[in-house]
């Protein structure tokens, strides 16, 4: 087991090679959840995530081993982007194998990095297997997370934590393989026995809850999800016991909860977490959390690492749910000033228009009548459905989408 | 002129009631610069931006005077709510007047951090004379940035980048009024005399640098910007004099090089910046400053206030014009598979559809023949050349648009 001497001496190892990310307060966060809430802010750290500070000790406690044949490491995310860049501040020639479906964006930050990337498989476990090879040519393998170089470096966001803001009474963690928890855990049980340490992983795959209930790790089926950084079938044996003797307890979130906290994140703080780094939030505002008034709670977001199209639709499809953006067809008679009289009723009631669609003469249209869509910005579900009300008041027959 | 010991002051006296916000390396614009670049995430800040500084810092200076009738501002944007953030947590009653036609989620951002909003006017002027009123019935008049305080509450920006990094040998700021940049200039030179202050202006705004080759504040015509937050006319009377002695350079960037920078701060930073917060990075990557290699280099991102929508509106446009986002029309014969030919030599070149239009029958498509308008994301402007050759290869007639 990974002891906190473990941690205090990657600490020193790798200071200087990563970023001290900061710890901030979130007035917003602690209004709504009469905690002071503060967020560690990973997504700040090179590469993007935390995976680097782990990746960096490993690399430099075997700097000697590690000169001649360099490192390998297999992933399609943030953990390929880590090494890559830990090994290049290092000194140190690293190969990735990357599945063959994984991105093109992931393939070229990572090459990006100076690293080589291997195409292999039609799996991450395929890529993993073609790592182990390179590995028993002298490469040194390094794993996402079931490793306690890896554990320990990680584990640096614990004692950074408690440095910043002893006081802290709880700290929530997303978990995937678990090399982030257990390292937080470790490090933060040692420096303040009482603090609480919550993992959380997305509903859509949750090996970590399952290992605990079962007292072993299990291989659990893996859902598509949109944190996808925490998306792990099985538990790490290395960090098993960990999370068994000590995080007090897993939660589980659904996606629309991260998407919810993905936006909120967006527009109040003003930062990006990509789907795990959210989660942490997700599960506070889930409610499923005790959390006593005036507490401090630290919220880890552990990584900003999302395409920028998927994070748009992530977020319109947060804002479509909560109303504000609307979408709704009429039909109209197919005569002049039919469409202006509509939209100057949408207007006066200061909805935004951001698309139209105007179909005449399509089969399920009658003759002498037009479709058209719309898709509306609003404040809000109160200020769309006052919205709708007055479309129909003013004689539109409306029909909304679902 | 404000003192250093002004702000000195204002750092105790605000202590505690604002966010000490982080600075933060970034490696991505130090390999791309040769400098080492650092941001100071005001973003992060109460409200969203440095506002709530100058605002706490001269609600707090006359806490006995404000206490009977409170505060009273003038704005459509950030001022609002830093100066409702302010009085809000001072336990003090705040009276925002904005024009009629300020967006209704800044409105009920005001709203919402406890201040009364007054909507008078059609002009950011008119507005202003209306809190003139309020404030000769007693309340405090808090001006966004021609007033020493507030000028004082600014320059903390300056202390605390010096204290966190004493090496800094330039300090890249947004300018509108003047009132940030005044301040961290007066503080920086102060501590580090050597050091160089740089002002960046949106060119559609440019008050700052005509004041300055005028020897005076002069009135400007002020063009649409996407940097909303730094479109002021006139630089104060306050200011000027601070601006004039103390900043080396004030620089203009263009819409198209705030907007790249907002994109480049998302995707690679993770940070959301409004298009003032941007400015700065749109001014070093633009090569209008001189940057000797290895010099430490401080960029103000100074507020992260953007609507979702907007955001997304201004990415999509920035990825679109580095070729990301790619639009273009193909005709086709109206034949069945004909469509399905088409998709399969973009999904040959990695192209990923995002939207499609099939036009029959319009009066500029010949009959038998459909115009398909597609829209693809690629992984640039070379991907987006290749995909459009391999389209044009296989027999298909493509136009793209502009």
């Amino acid at each position: 087991m990974v002891s906190l001497e473990d941690i205090r001496a990657a600490e020193t190892r790798i200071a200087g090679h990563i970023i001290r990310t900061p710890l901030v307060y979130s007035p917003t966060l602690s209004e709504r959840t009469g905690a002071r809430v503060y967020l560690k802010l990973e997504m700040l750290q090179k590469a993007g995530s935390f995976k680097v500070r782990g990746a960096t000790n490993t690399i430099l406690s075997r700097i000697d081993a590690v000169r001649e044949h360099g490192v390998v490491a297999a992933s399609a995310g943030n953990h390929a982007q880590g090494v890559a860049v830990a090994a290049h501040a290092a000194g140190v020639r690293a190969t990735i194998v990357m599945p063959s479906w994984a991105s093109i964006a992931k393939q070229e930050a990572t090459r990006g990095y100076g690293a080589e990337v291997l195409l292999h498989g039609s799996s991450l476990e395929e890529s993993i297997a073609r790592a182990g090879e390179l590995a028993r040519g002298g490469m040194l393998f390094i794993h996402p997370y079931d490793d306690d170089e890896v554990i320990a470096g990680q584990g640096t966001i614990g004692t950074e934590i408690l440095e910043d803001l002893p006081g802290t009474d709880l700290i929530i963690v997303p978990v995937g393989g678990g090399g982030l928890i257990a390292g937080i855990a470790t490090a933060a049980k040692a420096l303040r026995p009482g603090i609480r340490i919550v993992g959380v992983q997305a509903a859509a795959c949750p090996s970590a809850p399952e290992a605990v209930s079962a007292g072993t790790p299990v291989r659990v089926s893996a859902q598509a999800t949109i944190a996808d950084g925490i998306r792990v079938a099985e538990t790490g044996s290395r960090t098993f016991p960990v999370l068994r003797d000590l995080v007090d307890s897993i939660v589980l979130v659904s996606e629309n909860n991260i998407a919810d906290a993905m936006l909120l994140l967006l527009e109040r703080k003003h930062i990006v977490a990509e789907g795990a780094g959210a989660a942490p939030l997700a599960a506070l505002l889930g409610g499923s959390i005790a959390i006593p008034a005036g507490s401090t709670v630290v919220l880890v977001i552990s990584g900003g690492n999302v395409d920028s199209a998927q994070l748009f639709r992530i977020v319109r499809q947060a804002m479509a749910r909560q109303g504000r953006i609307l979408r709704f067809s009429v039909m109209l008679n197919d005569c002049p000033g039919a469409l202006a009289g509509l939209l100057s009723v949408i207007a006066t009631q200061g909805g935004n228009i951001v698309h139209i669609d105007h179909t005449e003469g399509a089969g399920d249209v009658p003759v002498m009548m037009a479709r058209v869509e719309i898709e509306v910005e609003t404040r809000g579900r109160e200020h769309a459905d006052a919205l709708l009300d007055a479309i129909t008041n003013a004689g539109y027959p409306v029909t909304t989408g679902s």
